[in-house]
């Protein structure tokens, strides 16, 4: 059975699963996006995807091509379709196809597109760690608006990948932790969490939301205040969320250790108790199954 | 016959023309463009475009996916097929379709698509000129690269189309102009023009280059220093440089008069002699049509 996508009202062969050529999301970036895990089973903080997915086309007044009910069953039948129990799910909506302009065009209807990838989540990755670098953020002013405007991200991924790190803490021009390429970025000192305030100077994280009620839970502070590449150094430890890398320890930056190296014991159980959280989830909406 | 255009070796109809959904330039805006206008047959300024195209892919380490002769004759056949002498020809060249990944992928081949679409230049801007407002500079860091991340502009663009202008002059932090959505700002007092310095705060405009130079040649100073808004209500004239809309005077900026409110003596003879700059390329491209 081959592997299947979706676009705009069919399920098709990811072969052949196409936008047009003057679809704004390939032209200008005018669209939005989001990824979603799906963790045996059950899709990891769905809800608080789908709000950020309408906050992000409210943002940019784009309509929701779908109900939000609809966009759901989708989701699910093509997880069903290539047969996917571990896996992200990738939605993206853009402003639609129409003839090149800067203006926004008035009678385009907006592409809706999914795909689905088979991931592991017990990757290793809890145990290990991850190492890290810092770049430059070289992001527009809307970074709370998770559009397709990925460029600055890539090229921030791609200087971590070639210096054989996980990932790239992006710096503000004060010198400033903005988050991670594709993550938001935390330190740990005691039994204190430190992360920048979500303003529109990150990705509001859906996991770091997450990690705040399990903090709140837990007795952990969760302080929201920037902190800088020298204060993730004098850190016990450190790490990264998001909606695949789940709690990712980050275990060196720049080359120097963070705490003594390796995973630590306040990142690796909020790896546990998120991973918790999903399994309650599930067995919130299959209370039969729990 | 119907309307054409190119997608990846291949002349397609318009309508057919797609990529697929996991084109870097559709997920990630991981790609560039250049639009060059043909003008009664003549491709203004094409070396600059073909350059600074070159230029675009060089900084994002994206190869070029054909020679610069055969895209010269891509552009050339497809405004053949689509019958036009006047017209805009696009091009966008991506990174190419990929498994989902913020990396760079090792096996992609780059996309390239062309469009052209009629264009009348003739259009009356340079008799009556146009309304500009200012609005917020929201880009990334690195303008001088041509991406598809256009989103920011397409907003600046919006906001100047929701309130009748034609165009948005974007500031920076500090209140300084550094260019409109979609074109260079200039203004101009006395025998100078003004404009911001091409940094990587601005796109370097292939159309501003022949603005300096027609400058050089007939005795005006082109001076390239950041200007605010109150600066432009207090010059005598001011005009957008882009591709298409040549050299097009802004009457007024955020409701005010610029100098007596209507086009300037200098601006007109910027947009005439960059006319006939074009008219000389052609005469120098077809000797014996001269």
């Amino acid at each position: 059975m081959p592997r299947h996508a979706f676009v705009n009202g069919q399920y098709l062969p990811h072969h052949d699963a196409a936008v047009h050529i003057e679809d704004r999301g390939f032209q200008f970036a005018d669209g939005v996006y989001e990824v979603i895990s799906c963790i045996h089973g059950t899709l990891a903080d769905e809800r608080g995807h789908l709000d950020r997915l309408e906050r992000s086309l409210k943002e940019l007044q784009i309509a929701m091509p779908v109900t939000r009910k609809t966009l759901q069953f989708i989701m699910r039948e093509l997880l069903r379709r290539n047969r996917l129990k571990n896996a992200a799910v990738y939605i993206q909506v853009t402003r639609g196809a129409a003839k090149r302009d800067f203006k926004f065009p008035k009678d385009a209807a907006p592409t809706l597109v999914l795909t689905t990838w088979p991931f592991n989540f017990d990757n290793g990755n809890i145990g290990k760690g991850v190492k890290a670098i810092t770049v430059e953020d070289q992001r527009w002013a809307r970074r709370d608006i998770k559009t397709v405007g990925l460029l600055p991200q890539s090229l921030a991924k791609q200087k971590a990948a070639v210096k054989g790190a996980f990932e790239a803490w992006m710096l503000d021009g004060k010198g400033f932790v903005t988050e991670g390429s594709s993550s938001n970025a935390f330190i740990v000192k005691g039994k204190t969490l430190r992360t920048r305030p979500a303003t529109n100077d990150i990705l509001k994280g859906v996991t770091r939301t997450a990690i705040a009620h399990i903090c709140a839970e837990h007795g952990l502070k969760f302080v929201e205040k920037p902190f800088k590449p020298r204060d993730a150094l004098k850190a016990d430890e450190a790490f990264n969320t998001s909606a695949t890398s789940l709690v990712t320890p980050i275990v060196s930056l720049d080359g120097k250790p963070i705490g003594n190296g390796k995973p630590g014991p306040i990142t690796t159980a909020l790896y546990e108790h998120y991973r918790a959280y999903v399994e309650d989830l599930k067995r919130k909406q299959y209370p039969w199954k729990a």
